[in-house]
Formats: structure tokens, C-alpha cells, sequence
């Protein structure tokens, strides 16, 4: 009989987006995304949630030490905290800084690190826009 | 390589309910469910949190926008908000509200919807009694 | 130099209330009430805090015993608790029981069961209808 | 014997900002503001709780309707959700829009409204930039 | 078409607890576990979600009624609660009392339970150490 | 006329305590303090809320610097995180470290810090041992 473990840990940012399809005309881009068209661009306190799976560790009992975790999770931040996403995270030159969009860039920068870095695997992300409005990604198993 | 990605939108609506099955006395009604068969009902500020599964469209970022998935969940809980759900709610005539139930109600009840109105799929409703009391529901699928 | 101790605790419960004003007519009711005129009511998950001031004792480092505190909140609460506040309690026979009206019926009963049995005093009653709407009650210097 | 009864209503709004002293060097931005100081803004989540003191009427038994309310905040803050405070909020060009001037500023623009449109008073305005970090304004008695 | 229906109830608890491998020295103790290895331990409140699988009963509209389960875990939690896990609790004696092996602890103490007295499943347990780090725990189907 | 701004800061830390009067008999007190005198002691996500008062200064916006104050907080808390303060901390050698008792150590712990080091007041500090208990604490004008 074989039982699954998950450890999460929840970080916040705060970073700033704005939505707009360059496709499209103002009319259509204000009609689709309504105030989130705003041309500067508006905020949020992101919060994340990182869910690793694996074995505790018989000498630990820890899946992972978040001594280790943290590190990791703050460098793969610094490119999103206190960030105006559409300008200064080439990730979004193109893509629309949706809460879906940045939930799978986080996801793909955090697996590699944790693929270097652990005995674990990334299970999940989850990324709250707002406490009423949140995303889920993970792979398929 | 194939990923999940779940959108979950929270909102909130007051009702008030009670416990009572008509083919008992109340005797064991008062047994079994205790203060919730309080005959002129109580309250609470219930939290529905809806999720869906779809994949993000390429113009948008978005597996559903809100500004069609919010009009959807305000109309089905036109019949929720500020009522008491025994007298006020056809359902519940026969059925008892227990959280539950209502979650069960519910999930039916937007699940039309969302498969009229739009391209993603309805994964999950949990439904928050109180911050320390919830029901999830879904298709097995 | 004087220093002001408070101590707060915050206990829950759920009951149920409807807006209406018996020497008004129904459409003025509608009107001024929305949707808190429901006929049956309908309901929350009340929060109340009640804070008391005085002078830890020197023996338990306590202003008041937690258990002593919480039995008189049970106690004053179970007219409230699991009640259509409209119907069950006869304090809002006549009164409309709004975050307003049961704040100040629950600093009347709590204050004198403080007076009662504790060396402190009722500083403030504040009552949550909602996690966004709230009110203070206390009486002025 | 007199007592004070407030009503506290708490509304949301994702805004972003930056903090940046024109009349410093862009060093010394960096060293006292750090972050903050990012060059197209970041953003917040705000969480802001309006207090009405007043006595509540005979006829509601309300100090102020939230139908009245909501109205005026929603008004205020259209200039305050989806905004980038320093570019599209004109109190802010020469005003760097901290969490203490854009409380200030909420309080003024509130304050007149309710005088305008109310028998109560408005008794404070607390602002929370995130869940950790918030301030308080009001006018001394 | 098959449906899922959980039940997830929370309840808290306040413990402590040092994080200490009998096999390694001080210095390397301190460097894995860091302030977690201070030698009179620490605690939390402890926040656990156990989640319940089954069918509504037709007469209850229930999976589990609460007068039932909580019991049940005040029974389970009580060598948890107001405890110093190292000393107080035997299963801590030789196993490090980290948030991954109370949860794996938590579920068998309960699952237990649950097959004797219930007809429904436990389906997981989630313990929460901080309202910001969690771990899940269940059985693979 | 005059206003008052003031700014909060919440932190949050990690400590065990136990309840004992060596001047009482064990049997008294338990039957004061509960579960409370469990001899190893039991733990607490202790969040500590710090509010100080002061004018914006017209260079920052800002009453204090997040960037000063977060360094005196963590300097303070060193003596409280991670510990179990009866033994760990020695202002709870002959005093009893109830809400109330680290609540007034904290104030005059950092009001010594503010006075030294900026130029606006400490005005309040609150103490949460739970969610649903917390102690103010401030000097009265």
C-alpha cells in the first residue's frame, strides 16, 4: 500500500500587468479586457503556491529542506517581484500576463531547478491574482 | 508532455437553512441534527469556489475570461443569495440543504451553463459552509 | 506613566435575519432593504470580538481566565447562535436586526455579565456580519 | 451615558505605483526606496476599510445604507482600480503615492462625499497595501 | 456518470516541537535544521483538514455528520494538542516531528477511526504548520 | 486641523510556553491554567502587529522606513523566534508568559529602538496567540 506526500510552500509578490492583444484594436482590446486594457498597467499581491512531491527522508523527515527550497523560489521571483511584467520580463513581450500564462512560466522555471536540485518533483504550482481568483498547472501523469 | 490548467474563480452568497427530515420525529431530528433543526433556520456567509478545465486561448491567455463566467454564476445564485433555502429554493423541498447537497445543486446547476457558453469544462465546485466547513464535487472522469 | 492593556477574543456563530420595517409599505421596504427584505431571511456567519480592559493580574498574568470568559459568551450567544434572530429572540421583536442593533444587544448582555464576574472591564464589542462589513460598539469616556 | 457606534465597509482595488523622489539622484532612489523604485511600477492588491460613525436611525436601524455607500466608494476609486497611481491619478504627480498619501487622499475625497450625502460622519480610513502592511488616517477631535 | 463527493473539515491545534538527528552532531543538526533545532523546541498552531470520501446518506444528506467526526478527532488530537511532540508524544520518540511525519501520523491515528465508526473513507489529511507551508498526506487508490 | 496617521507593520514568529505559578500547588495550577501547564510547554504562530505614529515626511511619504523598521523588528524577535520563551528568554524566568506579559516586554523592547532610532512614536503594539485571541498594548497620552 503506497501513500503520496506533498509539501507546499506559499510566497507572495507583488508585480504589475496589463492586457492587450497588439492584433486587435483598442475597441476590441477594451471590449475583451475591460479596465485591464489601462495603459500603464495595474497590480496585484500575487501569491504562490509550490507543491513538491516525493519520500520524506528518513534522516530529515523533510520531502525538502526549505532551506534549500526558498533560495530557489526567491531567484526564480526576482524576475517577477516589484516587475512591471510586460516590460520587464521578456517572457511577456508577446504573451498576455494572464494569471494562467504566468502560472505556467512559473512552473517551467521552478521544474528545472527542482530537476538540478532536489530529489523531489514539482507536483504543482497554484497562483493567486487576487484571494478570489486563482490558477492551477501541473503535467499530466 | 501534456499539462493541466484550472481556473477558479471564489464568490460569495448569505442563506439560511435548516435541518429536518419530515419521516422522523423530532425527537430524532433534534438527536441527529441538534441546533441545525432550529425550526425558523440560521445562516452562513457561504463560499463557492468554481473551477474549470481548458485550455488558455492563444489571443486572450485566458481559459474563460470573467467577464462572461461572473454574469453565469450571479444568475444561477439568484435563487441562493438572501433566501432561505428550505422555503425559498425549489429544490430543496424534498432535499435536505446540507452543504453537501447545495454542492451538489450547484455543480449541476453551472454545468449547464458552462457547457452552453463556453469552451472550457467545468472540473470542481467546493462550496465553504464556513471557513472551516466544505464540500467538493466533481465528475469522475 | 500608565500603559492600557486589552485583551480580545473572538468567538463565532450562525444565525439568520431579515429587513423590515413593519410601519413602512412593501415597496418602500424593497427599496430601501434590496434583497434583506427575503421574507424568510437569510443568514451569516457571524464573528464577534469582545475586548475587556484591565490590569493583568500578578498571579496568572492574565487580564481575564479564557475559562472564565468563554462560558459567559456561550451562554449570552445561545439566543443568538443557530436562531432566525427575527422569530427567537425578543430583542428583535421590535427592532431590526441589523450589524448595528445585535452589536448593542451584545454589549448590553456581555457588559453586565462581565460586571457580574470579572475584575475588568467591557471595553468594545465589534461585530462582523461579514469578513468586509463590521461594527464597533463601546461606551465613550 | 453615551455610546459611539461605528460601521466599517472594506472594498478592494489593484492598483500599481512606484516610488521615486524626482529631486534625488537615481543612487539615492535605489538606496532608500529599493525595490520600489523599479522603473515601470509594480503592483498591489488594496484593501481599504472605510469607518462611519454615527447613530443609527429609528427607521433602519442602520448609521448608513450600504446601498447609499457603495455608490460613492466605487466612485472614489475609479480613479484609484486599474491605475497606474503616478501617471493616471493626477494627486500624484508630485506626490509619491505611498500607502500614508494615498490614505490621505482617499480620506479627502471620501470625506467630502459623505458630508455631502450623509447624516454621519466618516471616522477613519484604513488602508492595507498588502495583508501585513497598512495604515490608518483620521482627524483628531 | 459517477460524481465525488468529499466532506473536509478543519480543526486546529497548538503543539511544539525540535527539529534534532541523534546520529549527527551539533554543528551539523544545526546547519540542516538551523533555529528549528533550538533545544526547548518551538511551536505553532497547527491547522488540520481531513477530508472524507462517501455517499450523502439519503436521510442525513450527509457523508459524515460533524457530531460524529469531531469526537473522533478531539480524541486523536488530544496527544497533539498543548504538547511538546519530542517528549509528550511516544511516536516521536525515535521520528523527527516535521510537518510531513505528524501529517503521516495524523492519517493513520484517524483513518482508524474513521473504518471503525464510519461508512464512509478517509480520502487526505492536510496540516497546515503556518498558514504558509502545508503538507498533504493520502493513500494511492 | 489636525490628523493622525499611522502605519502598521505585521510580523510574524514562532515560540513554545508553558503556564506554571511555582507559588501554587500543581493541582491549582491546572485547574487555572488547563492544558496549559503541560510541562513541556506548547507553541504558538505568534503574529505581532507594531503600529507607530508620526507625520509622513515630505521627502519618502513615508512615516518610517520599511527598510529601518523591518531590522529593528527582527532584532527584537531574535529573543522570541524559535524559542520557549520560560526558558529560552530570561524576562520569563519570574513572569509568566501570558499574551498580556510578552505583549508589554515587546512594546518596551521596541519603543526603546523607535525612540533611538527614528524620528515618529510607537503608538501600539497588538499580539495575536491565535487567530482568535490577541492583547494591545500602548502607553495612554
Amino acid at each position: 500500500m503506497k501513500h503520496t506526500t506533498l509539501l507546499t510552500k506559499q510566497v507572495t509578490f507583488a508585480a504589475s500587468h496589463r492586457y492587450w492583444n497588439p492584433n486587435w484594436t483598442e475597441e476590441k482590446n477594451r471590449r475583451v479586457f475591460g479596465k485591464c486594457t489601462s495603459p500603464y498597467g495595474h497590480g496585484h499581491n500575487y501569491v504562490l503556491e509550490v507543491t513538491l512531491q516525493g519520500e520524506p527522508h528518513p534522516d530529515t523527515g523533510m520531502i525538502m529542506n526549505l532551506y534549500d527550497l526558498k533560495p530557489i523560489l526567491m531567484d526564480v521571483l526576482a524576475d517577477f517581484d516589484h516587475k512591471y511584467l510586460n516590460e520587464d520580463n521578456p517572457r511577456f513581450k508577446h504573451t498576455i500576463p494572464t494569471t494562467e500564462n504566468i502560472a505556467k512560466a512559473l512552473w517551467e522555471l521552478i521544474e528545472v531547478r527542482i530537476i538540478e536540485n532536489a530529489d523531489c518533483a514539482l507536483y504543482k504550482v497554484r497562483l493567486y491574482e487576487t484571494p478570489e481568483l486563482y490558477v492551477e498547472y501541473w503535467r499530466e501523469s
